[in-house]
């Protein structure tokens, strides 16, 4: 029996967890359950795995005996065999590094973590002989894809589903509705990390992720867009062969896989591939000229330092901002960039330069207005009369 | 240095491997070579390669201080790492069995052995600690998918290319002249592995190689059509997770891997997939009746006994009848299936007993001329006025 903690038990990926370990009762433990606002899923949760600890921001009056813990605390404890930290944006930082100081493996969804501080996480896992293993369906693919092999691989492809608005044109991307952006043709996912792929930043995020995870040197990691999400991901070796792993699109495959591995388990649950129903997979080249986040956050990564913390921050701010009605579409990537060219690097920077550099980048793009956008436009296409 | 003996060098297989081995001078040495009856091209050989010993049907006259040997002592030679099994048909069963025997690590690319001796093999290899490694590009994807794996995997999906002929109709089908036949439209392959590829045997007897190499039962393993030839097969696990080998078709690839495993080599002489070409990769169930061939195989793979040797031993001599035009394309599965219908099984046998049922079903084979094929067809379609 493996005991499980997971931090962010009430967002999606927690959600998709809990399924994974009801599934398989005989070899998963829930051991603590830690949430955030939404209070009253985490109490049905609490009801129904008992776990022997839990944190929520706000503390429920529950009669149970589990323990209230802190989030480090939980992510640290000595009875915790594996941590999934599947927090939003920021939050994951400080239990991760928690949970790798004290030499767990942790699974990880939360990719800001590794974005934010990739240096830093990959140095103290080093460090406690802690491991980290991805639950992005990508980065779970190009994991299962080097298990065994030797040899470093040549490249990496990345595939990316596109979102909703892969085919529109510049001017229909500006009129989109955060009600159409929520909905993703194929992922079932959070409201941010939705966004984040109709904008492509997710898959920016992802190149940086795979970075860190891999320690594979940028400009070796390709995005192949590749609509249906059938092949997560591919790897080349030098000799030109590729493997690529595929499955039905379901988040609960790569969180089994991370709580499985090293070994696979049944699981009926999970969906299969139909042959008979999938007569072709298709591949495009991506266009980075009509989703500039996803060059945004390329370049935030290969530029490194305080850079793509300031990313993830303008990021969440500005897709709230999106979400709130008070922007366009197509300002998400254009506040992003304007912040990213105000910001000054910091190399190599600690864990407090980076919540520093965190803090400025958000203050400074929650001050952008529907004006300011305008005038960022305007100064963008000076040929332009509106 | 790896010192490599390959067993019919003159063949398509065989050159390849010395392509290969042309290209990695600082990694591969070749230690002996045999040939058949293309004794120019071997002359050629072993001018330019120096092997220590050869072998060939008929001695050549040629004054270089090589030894000349059997095929059994070079594929059992104490110096030899690796044997490159690369003969047609039944010549290369006594010198596989000779290898394995002498603990050598394997690379067979001749499907024969394995279809008509599988049991046989397997238990040897494992008797003496012997390796054997796939050289077919089905079996090589399979085996690279399954690298690292710890649980046995639940499917096995071999691609098929289907061969030229794929979408004719049966009528077309009987109009098919050995030219057309000749012509496969990815594959650089021998004669007689390309006439099996139109007539989807090969694919059969991969079923029944895949069988034995990965102990795996025939009905968890299936074919998907896949004209392209760039996915050349796939796995799937018990948890749903699929991987797939994929790279552009050329023979040498599968051959180095072979050569090189457990490491992979750059070699720049071998293509890259280019996924700025690749736009789809397209996948259809295989249709069993209109390529009997296919289904043949199988049954005979699963009966066992000495089904498989008289398989092999039918399609052998039939092939030959058709590349004479002594037969129709639509001939070679009737005749096949004759010879399978009129054998009497021998279950587990020995050698001998292989040899035996494979010398039987080569007499009546051969004994079917262009008006006992008429014959047949009368027999299977009795409604039908000629």
């Amino acid at each position: 029996m493996k005991k499980i903690a997971i931090l962010g038990s009430t967002g999606s990926i927690g959600q998709q967890a809990l399924d994974v370990i009801r599934a398989l009762p005989d070899e998963l433990e829930v051991l603590a359950l830690t949430g955030n606002k939404n209070l009253e899923l985490l109490e049905r949760q609490i009801k129904e795995f008992q776990p022997k600890m839990f944190y929520s921001s706000v503390k429920p009056d529950i009669g149970y005996g589990g323990e209230f813990l802190s989030v480090e605390e939980i992510a640290s404890h000595p009875e915790a065999d594996l941590v999934i930290v599947a927090t939003a944006g920021k939050a994951g930082l400080s239990p991760t590094l928690a949970a790798l100081q004290a030499g767990k493996t942790v699974a990880l969804a939360n990719k800001e973590v590794l974005v934010m501080a990739g240096e830093i996480i990959v140095r103290e896992a080093s460090l406690h002989r802690a491991q980290i293993l991805p639950i992005d369906s990508e980065h779970s693919a190009i994991w299962q894809c080097l298990r065994g092999e030797e040899n470093k691989p040549q490249r990496l492809f990345l595939t990316a589903s596109g979102g909703p608005f892969y085919h529109y044109s510049q001017s229909q991307l500006a009129e989109v509705t955060p009600e159409q952006a929520l909905q993703h043709p194929v992922w079932k996912m959070g409201r941010k990390v939705t966004i984040d792929s109709a904008t492509l930043m997710n898959k920016g995020l992802e190149i940086i992720e795979a970075h860190w995870l891999f320690s594979f040197p940028f400009d070796s990691i390709e995005i192949l867009m590749h609509h249906q999400s059938v092949v997560h991901s591919m790897v080349e070796f030098m000799d030109g062969s590729l493997k690529a792993q595929l499955s039905w699109p379901d988040m609960r495959l790569p969180i089994q896989y991370a709580l499985s591995y090293p070994r696979r388990w049944l699981n009926p649950e999970l969906p299969r591939l139909d042959w008979n129903k999938i007569s072709s997979l298709n591949f495009e080249p991506v266009d980075y000229n009509k989703f500039p986040c996803l060059k945004l956050a390329m370049d935030a990564g290969k530029s490194g330092g305080t850079y793509p913390a300031v990313l993830c921050a303008a990021d969440e701010v500005v897709v709230e901002l999106f979400l709130n009605h008070r922007i366009n579409f197509t300002d998400i990537a254009k506040i992003v960039q304007k912040t990213l060219e105000q910001h000054r690097n910091t190399p190599q920077p600690s864990l407090e330069e980076i919540l520093a550099a965190d803090a400025w980048a958000r203050e400074y793009a929650t001050g952008f207005s529907p004006g300011h956008c305008e005038e960022l436009e305007r100064r963008s296409n000076p040929g332009i009369e509106r």
